[in-house]
């Protein structure tokens, strides 16, 4: 099996070389954010996930959790690895001082969170749910609510979950039935059953702190009567330390395709003390703080599987011999050439590389915008950041998730019958990241609150935003003789991005199935334009490095070769998408729902 | 979890409606294949893989294969499910009477053949396997050797294999190693390793016929010194029994992605009694008979994947309840409308659905030309089938697989995060069919054999043989007022395919890189017009028989409205790939191996 390596060479690229994220640190206050100290810092999460994640990856998947009366059991060395990372401080980066936090970005944090997930998705997930938890009450809890789990779970000391889903309600959540009754003290008693709960119970800490929506017994219909509780399995005693156990328990772990490792709990509330965060039946906006941040750590996944799978795909087409080349013997003193000589190999390899590449551009540019909205003083820069910030999270997390799929089932395809085959990890990898385009909001979902809720709810603002900023790019390309090809290109895409827009909107003024007709394609669409921007600004940065005599010129020149085979084989996959997004919605409303099965 | 139904009445427009099997059979000389008869085959065929092997098929997967002491152990169930097959007959359908077969035709087995890997791929395999087994023997075996193994292997008493796969050796077959000496009674003495044989040990039957691929020790290198041999588990006795044991034994079997309940096998032969099948250094000629039936066997379980996750998505859109459709509640008595009513649900289905149907019509096509391939006795005819068969057997094989994977990811993502666990039946037909694309030849083997060997190695012959079909088909539906949008569609995109292939083979001319870096794009390209071609037919012949007033008007409806969606959504892939193809090779030769992987 091919070891994960953390793209610290590429993050570099991207934050500083092409994101130029010195400056932007030093803008929104962060003084200490020096080169030397990220660097130290992504070695030592690089480290962390090689070191300690990378190695139980495989074990995780073949043994599983276990679960036994209401006990969930990880694998050997999650537990082990947890306290590790505990210890080493990594869950309190990107928090507050108050609460015991080092103060660093968020986008720092997010970062490692990369190369964490890369190393080991599973894994990833317990302190990848804790963020959600910690976001919500830092942004929701009441002062008393904040000193009483901030610190405990910015410490690493407990974890926390999102519970939202339950079995009849996923995506939507107006359905929801679980009960919450004010009690005499001021608390909630809460009842019924939550579903899909990442680490909902696990052995990793003393404590989990659940984030629960549920209805108040006078609640109106619909998501107006949601509201948002802490529910934690132990209550916090005097001193804070875990207390009397809570009447939530977990009623079994799903059997699933991949992330065996992750426990996916049935969480029962059989009365249990809950605690109002925030204020009646405003939970889900509460939520959206979290579901937004949530949405780019899913997209990163999707990223962080992208580069593994090309890291194992490449591995072995350097090292595998099979046939000759085309064009004449390249590996003369072998029996067969390695099959990176062959040109689809190379399609496959690339389609992987401008993906992981691209997608790591376009998701950093989003945590510099998360960044500025949590940092930013300025409020103009605040209000941009976040016009571009909705525009881009359903994008990012969907086409990050969605183009994952294809580039781990290339890591497989590479291998030939050798992928399908656990021992090499090609296979689970493409297991693992296939929840990416499902939880977090499906794709579909994604692609609506793209369109109908953030373009079309916004009158094409959000649109514009980001669209001029596009602009402004290209049109500064345009003398530039090496790359205005390109620029006019992005720039030609942009165009009809805007009017294909507006013919939707046209179209769904007398019809609103003309949205969900164009959604996904419309996302997909969108996304190829996204990351082709960013491959142009990649391609000009690594050729201004080579013009300045870089040290090592190889990296910036397989930036432009990449950047060629994106623009050439990757960004023209608009065409199709656009073909059948103008073919309207009648072709897939006309068929009466009846008439769909009819071949048995 | 949906239950598997055999889409009977699929096959029967297919069959006779748009492919005229009745006058088809008739002109080959099968005079017994009566409509009653037929009927009574497919209604049989049905009810085996709906009663006997869909309910085994997920505990096949959860307890897998067991290995224990070079003995196979297949799933509970699976041995008596074989057992019942063999007693009514099955294995026999499509072999001559003089071996004890009912001598009716391969198409009718290979339709069956899709309903039972529908039902259960793992399963399916075994008898899958032996088929190849015995059309190498048919094709190239003695006539000792035919008597001594055909009556056994048709009866399906015993199990065959083919073997051709060794570690280091996949595709490229020129590598071989395995080693076969002559002995002095006129036999050969095997000695190697084969990997990835599937059923090549279990618990089904008494015997096993490996079919091997060794080398001579005087062989010359590469594809011309490979021979091919007959290596049985017992070596048969006086009466044709199993006798004694052969040293050829089972040293472990893979842990795969899925089709857990297929054994996986490595192979070790230690000084095996083998029997060389034809003429020495000819064994590769005699694989390639068996080769392609195969490839249109794997192709067919993309299809029949395709169908069961259609089938599974329906269902459950249909039942599933969450939010309101966009254009008004459709549903006012319940909490929520079916999923079904939103557009990007029906847009997976019929993405599903389209498939599913276009590509049984277009691997029915195929069945009847090897029909036939094998049956005909006009020479023309013959001839006409086999370059016909030769162009779109790897045509068949990969784009019927490699949309299969997109067919069953929908499967799982109608089903949101529910189609990620097991007990839904979803993960697992996306597990199993990946398998599809990889053996038998990857998609990338069999878009050089398109392109290369067929296209380019014929000079064009079998692409213009297939063209002139279609031609003359559209130009027959120029006056058709109701079609002809569709009909000229198809032969703009004939001129435009055929103009590709020229451009292609010109810069081939002086680049051979070119033909690898268009390969796969090309067969998707031409796989999305094949079966479009096959969505006119079944369209014309829908309307034809609603004008003509038949009595199941819904289901010609639902061929009309599904060719719409075809048209529209994805015959519309092409224009990507065209731009993809039309780009070259430089963007995938000119980075340097060494530059790939400075990412991290």
């Amino acid at each position: 099996m091919q070891n994960y390596k953390a793209p610290q060479r590429d993050t570099w690229f991207v934050t500083q070389e092409v994101l130029n994220f010195d400056a932007h640190y030093k803008a929104l206050g962060f003084e200490d954010t020096s080169e030397d100290l990220l660097q130290a810092i992504y070695a030592e999460g690089a480290k962390f996930a090689e070191n300690e994640l990378a190695p139980i990856n495989q074990i995780g998947d073949q043994v599983g959790c276990k679960f036994e009366n209401g006990v969930v059991t990880t694998p050997p060395g999650f537990k082990e690895a947890y306290k590790n990372y505990v210890e080493n401080g990594w869950p309190s980066m990107a928090h507050p001082e108050e609460f015991g936090g080092q103060g660093l970005p968020y986008s720092l944090a997010t970062t490692l969170a990369e190369y964490f997930s890369g190393a080991n998705h599973s894994w990833a997930m317990y302190p990848g749910l804790s963020q959600g938890c910690m976001e919500t009450l830092k942004a929701h809890g009441s002062e008393e609510q904040q000193q009483t789990y901030l610190h405990k779970l910015i410490s690493g000391e407990w974890t926390g979950t999102m519970c939202l889903t339950e079995p009849h309600c996923g995506s939507d959540l107006g359905m929801l039935k679980c009960k919450a009754e004010p009690q005499e003290d001021g608390s909630y008693a809460l009842n019924g059953t939550k579903i899909f709960i990442s680490a909902g119970e696990h052995d990793f800490a003393d404590n989990i702190v659940h984030i629960v929506i549920a209805r108040l017994p006078d609640a109106p219909k619909g998501t107006k009567g949601i509201s948002l509780f802490i529910v934690p399995k132990f209550l916090p005693d005097e001193n804070g330390e875990p207390g009397q156990r809570n009447s939530v328990s977990c009623g079994s772990i799903e059997h699933k395709m991949g992330i065996k490792a992750s426990a996916t709990c049935v969480l029962n509330f059989d009365g249990a003390k809950g605690f109002l965060v925030g204020e009646v039946n405003r939970g889900l906006n509460c939520m959206f703080t979290f579901m937004n941040m949530a949405r780019i750590g899913t997209g990163m996944e999707g990223l962080a599987a992208t580069d593994a799978a090309f890291q194992g795909a490449l591995a072995y087409a350097k090292d595998r011999l099979q046939f000759r080349s085309l064009s004449g013997i390249k590996n003369e003193t072998g029996p067969a050439d390695p099959i990176i000589v062959h040109p689809d190999v190379r399609r496959m390899l690339l389609t992987q590389k401008s993906l992981a590449e691209g997608k790591r551009a376009m998701s950093t540019y989003c945590m510099k915008l998360v960044d500025q909205t949590l940092y930013a003083t300025d409020a103009r820069l605040k209000e941009v950041a976040e016009a571009k910030l909705a525009l881009l999270t359903p994008i990012v997390k969907a086409f990050l998730t969605e183009t994952a799929q294809e580039t781990t089932s290339y890591g497989m395809q590479v291998y030939g019958g050798h992928g399908y085959v656990a021992e090499w990890g090609m296979e689970q990898l493409a297991r693992d990241t296939r929840i990416c385009t499902m939880y977090e909001g499906t794709t579909g979902i994604q692609a609506i609150d793209l369109l109908a809720r953030k373009i079309m709810g916004s009158n094409g603002r959000l649109l514009n935003v980001f669209a001029d900023e596009i602009r402004s790019y290209c049109q500064n390309l345009r003398s530039n003789q090496q790359f205005n090809v390109w620029s006019n290109s992005i720039e030609s895409h942009l165009d009809e991005w805007l009017q294909l827009t507006d013919e939707i909107g046209e179209r769904a003024g007398s019809n609103p199935d003309e949205l969900g007709a164009a959604a996904v394609d419309y996302l997909m669409y969108s996304g190829y334009i996204v990351v082709g921007y960013f491959w142009l600004q990649m391609a000009v940065v690594a050729q201004t490095k080579l013009d300045e005599g870089a040290d090592d010129p190889d990296f910036y020149q397989a930036k432009l070769h990449t950047a060629q085979f994106y623009f050439d084989r990757m960004l023209t996959r608009t065409r199709s998408l656009i073909s059948a997004i103008s073919s309207g919605s009648d072709n897939l409303m006309q068929l009466d729902e009846a008439l769909f099965g009819l071949s048995q």
